[in-house]
């Protein structure tokens, strides 16, 4: 009988989300007539700005005509879109790039778990707690792990605990790495790295011979100046970084789907023989062998996130949600719970009051004040004892949650 | 420094269709004044029908609107879309799937590359040749094989030769194997498997305990009765195989990108321990962990390609395209060469004239006809000496390319 891919049953139950949704439909089911308020899931909730929506029309009118027919694209994406990109969100960093280091996707999660195509098993990976989950179990389901312990780490990867001892920033891998993954603005603690901080792992990256995988699909959110959107603002990045993007909480593409990886020329791994390759040059055949590109509309749609007209329309929109982020830490640090982030990311990430457990929290808050939360526990063992609330939702719903909330725990 | 997959390069030169396009871009660049007619790539041409255009329209609305606007949507496609392909494409088969059988994606070039995800690499594979090269090469990616001999053929491959001789049916594996890769109607031959043939298949499969890998992408270009559409038409098959279709070829698609792939519940493979575990399990985990659904307006269309109006207009775009078919075919033949396929498929796979190489006859018919075509040795060694044309095409062009290779190579 064929054989499966044992590594997949080494993952710990469900996948955070779907257990999260399984509990509130169960919820919602039961209690047909309560609201029930979500701010768990990172999903946006804004319509598509009118920019976006026409040019995404104009795409589809394209596909009405066989003049303007488009069949399969490039598999790296449309070089407009690349271009345009790099003019419009990486030159204005500083950063310099060519369209051939720019890879459109149909998204930053998919683009995240697939980049382990082209390493080595033997690579040491090096991932924060907490953490997105993706990194962690796309690893595992590869086989680059053992078991997971009690606590739920996983054999074999170097876990970087952000804590609030430490500001939520990792401390270098205790041991040498091959690959380590960073998220600033961090998902879930929505806490950012400085320039100097950046250099710091760029530095280490360097001297260390590892390559840094910079998850950066909240720079957007990013308010305060003098933090890198990019981690290509540090001197010798290209030299060891991969960067993903994303327009899904940027422009609301969640349901649309359209992110980008970047890989430079000047990024090298090792053959087993010693001899240096680009990984731009994997990566592409990767995506040329596995990947279709992605829905022609939805590029034209992506491109138009950065017209003038599209620019000024999204940040309206970004500002709207920070201003939740706002509204929701302040209420609750009103409240006495202690946060973070929602900042410059929006998240907020907040100690569970009375010292509940993560998912004790998620149930209380579910089944008491009617709202949905993220247990902080989903996203690694250091996540025990705290809760992400997202910053994305419509405004009086983020009034109205605040507002159970300090009822219920209010002073 | 970090090891790169080793394994990537194993792989032959360029994927087939960027060395395609890289030699006609030469030439068009070098003779900018020609019309150069292409029938290489098997992409199609005619704009996507009213039916489905208005439903994509009415998909990018929804996103215009708070009530109506769709984020994260769920990681096997919307239920509502699922439930259509069942009813509408699977029940008149007299084929019963259950909604969570049915995963939707961006396209059946990246579900029978990523499938692979989901079983252990000691897994023995057989694969046709000539075949898609994808899932040649996605073999060679995750290190199933060793290096190519002469020929072109990877070590730990089982290659299943189709030939003039066999009528290009591929005889069972010469020896044991855990999945077997089929592609009924088939690229690039053009061939299809009576429902004989595919129940020997599956026979073979459930006696061998081996998984059917089974590509449908062309299923829609049948025109003989007869001929089995979906392999679960065939008893048992529920218990061996996987089924991939595309919505790329029957409906436009492939700018548009979706697709779908069938994993029975009844499917199972066998952990180390021997335990049997559903697939359809262990793909659903991969698609939550490392996918994130398809674009919500891509899915509308979808949708809509099988309401009464979409349907009837894509079957007009499909007769339109086998018309190509038959002018193509015939054609050939007048002129004396020797072709097979483009009855219940969109290719047609040629003898190349004078005894010439796949290779030698694309760079001759491109300089001398201006026509681009796939050299048949692209899709493995036992295409060497054919050479495929696709259909897909507007019909003065297709008459023209015709007219063109007939003045060349005619009687």
């Amino acid at each position: 009988m064929a054989r499966l891919n044992d590594n997949y049953l080494k993952l710990q139950a469900g996948y955070l989300f779907p257990e999260i949704s399984r509990r509130v439909t169960a919820f919602a089911d039961a209690h047909p007539n309560d609201k029930v308020i979500r701010l768990g899931i990172g999903d946006v909730t804004k319509p598509l700005v009118p920019a976006v929506l026409k040019a995404f029309h104009d795409g589809v009118d394209d596909l009405a005509k066989g003049a303007s027919f488009h069949g399969y694209g490039p598999e790296q994406g449309y070089s407009w879109l690349s271009q345009t990109i790099i003019d419009k969100a990486y030159k204005p960093l500083g950063v310099e790039l060519e369209a051939s280091e720019v890879f459109i996707s149909d998204g930053s999660k998919c683009d995240s778990a697939n980049i382990l195509d082209i390493f080595d098993l033997s690579c040491k990976v090096a991932i924060g707690d907490p953490v997105y989950p993706v990194y962690n179990d796309t690893n595992v389901m590869v086989g680059r792990t053992g078991k997971a312990d009690e606590k739920g780490y996983y054999e074999g990867i170097v876990y970087m605990p952000c804590t609030e001892e430490n500001g939520f920033a990792p401390a270098f891998p205790s041991e040498k790495v091959d690959i380590i993954y960073l998220c600033f603005p961090n998902n879930p603690t929505g806490t950012v790295a400085t320039k100097e901080v950046l250099k710091s792992w760029v530095d280490y990256a360097l001297d260390n011979d590892a390559v840094i995988l910079f998850d950066a699909a909240y720079e957007a959110f990013i308010t305060e100046p003098g933090i890198p959107h990019s981690i290509y603002e540090i001197d010798g990045a290209k030299k060891c970084a991969i960067e993903f993007r994303s327009f899904s909480k940027t422009a609301g593409f969640t349901g649309v789907r359209c992110g980008l990886t970047v890989v430079p020329h000047d990024l090298m791994a090792s053959t087993a023989d010693g001899e240096k390759v680009s990984l731009n040059q994997l990566w592409n055949r990767r995506q040329c062998t596995k990947f279709n590109g992605v829905s022609y509309p939805v590029q034209k749609a992506a491109a138009a996130v950065y017209s003038d007209e599209g620019w000024a329309q999204v940040q309206e929109i970004i500002a709207y949600y920070m201003e939740n982020a706002r509204i929701i830490r302040e209420g609750l640090q009103e409240a006495g719970i202690t946060c973070y982030g929602g900042v410059n990311a929006p998240y907020i990430w907040l100690k569970t009051p009375e010292g509940m457990t993560s998912w004790d929290f998620f149930d209380k808050l579910l089944n008491e004040c009617f709202v949905v939360g993220t247990p902080g526990s989903g996203f690694g063992p250091s996540g025990e004892g705290y809760f992400r609330l997202s910053a994305f939702g419509e405004r009086e719903n983020v009034e109205e949650a605040v507002k159970r909330i300090r009822q219920k725990w209010g002073k």
